[in-house]
């Protein structure tokens, strides 16, 4: 689905094993219409006199994501209805939430590289990426604000402050051997699900459904999230460098305790466990040692057993719609779990 | 008034000049029930299960700022009335906001101190500054949300992303020699006065101002606001390490095109120049070198220019509040606007 202005980008590739157009694709079909006016929007806002805003704002929107986020408002707010017409507001405002949170990732993980190409920081700097986020977070409260919808204002608010904990929570634990599976849960909800969370909830608020459709669909996008983040962290030891867009082993390398080196360290054994420490937080970390790492994971199975949390999340966040009046669009959300957790194979 | 919680620390002492109690002292006096309502809701709203968030934001909060800005809302409030009860989280949402501007600035700018004592990225990391900033400006709208005053927290987000426009516009010129007093106007208006705007204004709207009220406010914030920064950069120059709370010349050595320096530039000889700019951005530049500098600046007479600018902007801060019914703490808001003038002296 290439279209006009390059800003979505088909993702068939990525989806091999499918002859049919995947979910995803389906979902980008379905809310063409309005992402064209998301889109508009985004742009929009990340303008600014200031010629490094825009610059820098709009190298990372056009940098070939695939506005997932902002789909799954703009498809939450359909499932119910038009309602007053502020699920384009709030996709905008989910995205430049989600682009402010990248830029300050990429400062705080020292990231080179993202969606494959340059970091911002690696161009602009570490300075403008934090600031240029910070920008992005004020032009989405004002969005949100436009909106007056109060509510769903306090729903992203919640977001902005749950997100920002929980990348604490991660740095703090970062490189920290008795980081627990349980901690681990609560970093993915926080920093990444809570998010998702909150597209689908002001997605629902936007479509001005009832009590238990906004629950459905929060309950939803919070699953939704932790299978993605599950898959993500699985596919940096599994995917290969270039195609998951950013180098293989960097969570490693950075220090990361994500569930398949905190599996796979409660279960090796001593030798085992110094060819992972050894590497873990090694920046400079050589490829053979992360292959020694991977080679370790597989023998515990720790990332077909993180596969396995992935999925288990994908069926809950597929059930959570359950109860909603059957529909195409709903059973396209359910289906659009399965492109997060395929992304792995 | 040095009070129990230890949270706002007398500032008698920098106002040497003064027999009677100075502006700053009234105000604080005046405020001193707010203000203690407002430093609990803070400290309550800094917390967090993830420990380096309440060590990072209260090792800032508590490391003696004046805490003008949230004074001078619920000032703004009571000057019109208590209204819904607003203005105590209000106020708590501006301290935020201004905190979150500190961390990041201080990742910015790599500052080393911040009000005397090392910047929090010295103890925490630049990582944990980010992110804390981040936590802390979404609890800043969460506070926000919580007066469901929609009208608010758009002057709020109007401020935040103002704010960061300013700062990255500030970048961008760094080191810039072109930069012209036109271009620092603009930066010191949208980095610093934007706030001190916004934190009036919705002291203002706490207490329920008709429209006259609610600008009379922001333009005394405003004001008041580009005064305080303009001192803030003679001090810069002019004043002693150690009573600045950082190192005399660091704008100078951060390459920052304050007016000082735009103006020393402009009159300077080709000589006088070669000092200055062999100075400007270099981190390791010497005292020698900035005394050198501040030599050429006291020949030009661009600290005092840039103080006769600050008192310019301090009497139309001042008069913006003639149109207001008198009252006694109309005149001491009036008066407080020669505080942040006589900090330089």
């Amino acid at each position: 689905m290439a279209n006009q202005d390059g800003v979505v980008v088909s993702v068939l590739t990525q989806t091999k094993q499918q002859e049919s157009p995947s979910a995803i694709d389906r979902l980008l079909t379905q809310t063409h219409a309005d992402m064209a006016r998301v889109n508009t929007l985004i742009l929009e806002r990340a303008n600014s006199h200031v010629d490094m805003v825009p610059e820098l704002a709009r190298y990372l929107i056009d940098s070939g994501g695939k506005r997932l986020r902002p789909m799954l408002t703009v498809a939450a707010a359909a499932l119910f209805g038009s309602g007053k017409g502020h699920a384009i507001n709030f996709a905008a405002a989910v995205e430049f939430m989600h682009n402010a949170t990248l830029l300050h990732d990429d400062v705080v993980d020292e990231s080179d590289m993202r969606r494959g190409k340059p970091a911002a920081r690696m161009i602009w700097g570490n300075q403008a990426s934090v600031l240029v986020g910070d920008f992005l977070l004020g032009q989405a409260f004002m969005m949100m604000v436009e909106t007056r919808d109060i509510e769903a204002l306090g729903v992203l608010a919640a977001a902005a402050a749950a997100m920002a904990e929980g990348e604490v929570f991660q740095l703090a634990k970062t490189g920290d051997l008795a980081t627990s599976a349980e901690d681990y849960a609560e970093v993915i909800r926080a920093k990444t699900a809570t998010l998702f969370q909150a597209a689908c909830e002001v997605g629902a608020m936007a479509g001005e459904a009832d009590e238990a459709g906004r629950t459905a669909l929060r309950a939803y996008g919070l699953e939704l999230g932790n299978a993605f983040q599950l898959v993500d962290d699985v596919l940096d030891y599994r995917g290969e460098t270039g195609t998951i867009g950013k180098n293989r082993g960097d969570d490693l390398r950075e220090g990361k305790m994500t569930l398949p080196v905190i599996l796979a360290l409660a279960e090796g054994n001593e030798a085992e466990q110094k060819i992972i420490t050894s590497a873990l937080g090694d920046a400079e970390a050589s490829d053979e040692q992360v292959r020694a790492v991977v080679t370790i994971m597989e023998r515990y199975n720790t990332l077909g057993r993180t596969m396995d949390k992935a999925h288990f999340h994908a069926r809950a966040a597929a059930d959570a719609l359950s109860p909603l009046p059957q529909s195409a669009l709903r059973d396209l959300l359910a289906d659009v779990v399965e492109f997060s957790v395929s992304r792995a194979y």
